[in-house]
């Protein structure tokens, strides 16, 4: 069911594979600004510049780049309200809640680990 | 417990935050070669040239920047092979396979959905 060109192969999406499109998909996902704005977007319903202060240290270039990418993946949901001035709202779709969900919880064990990862780094810079 | 600093005030690690380690860690894990390099090594020991095999379209030297910023984080093990010509070994360490269990949920969730990404990508390019 799941394949890249829909024929009778069923070739499966591979993100090991140097073509698979999945492989982009997962850069946009896990990019830097890519993960912290997804995450951001977690629990709310966000306009662009209470996103910008969110995701500390993003550009607007950048930030305007990396909600683009999310939006033609179908993360995430842009919608301009009929407001004057104009307001556009960013939320995760249905499927980019399932994404994300999975993301914070890769996230949220690194949080949680970084003791043992700075330890790690002691050990390896003092020449292992 | 979970401080940057160690000090009483106890501040946890938080990836949306500018300064914080976690973040760079993220990146590692996350990075297009650590995320893949990572996923080659979930089931088997590798040894470099297996590895360049694996994750498709690395060059030696992204692999080796990649392995060294995975190996000083703590997640990889580097074992060099007392043989004859010498052999490096590679392996996730415990904390490497935690990691990496969590990653592997995100991709693999990403290769099932790819089907809705990419007919959200072709409903975006007809001008949404």
């Amino acid at each position: 069911m799941t394949t890249i060109d829909g024929t009778d192969e069923q070739l499966p999406f591979d993100v090991f594979a140097r073509n698979c499109p999945s492989r982009e998909t997962l850069g946009h996902v896990t990019g830097r600004w890519g993960a912290l704005t997804l995450g951001a977007l977690r629990e709310d319903t966000l306009r662009f510049n209470e996103l910008r202060r969110r995701v500390e240290g993003v550009s607007e270039k950048m930030l305007s780049q990396t909600l683009h990418a999310l939006e033609r993946d179908g993360l995430v949901h842009r919608e301009a309200q009929p407001t004057n001035p104009p307001r556009v709202d960013y939320r995760l779709t249905p499927l980019g809640r399932d994404v994300t969900g999975r993301l914070m919880g890769l996230i949220e064990l690194l949080e949680e680990r970084m003791p043992e990862v700075l330890a790690a780094r002691v050990r390896y810079d003092s020449g292992r």
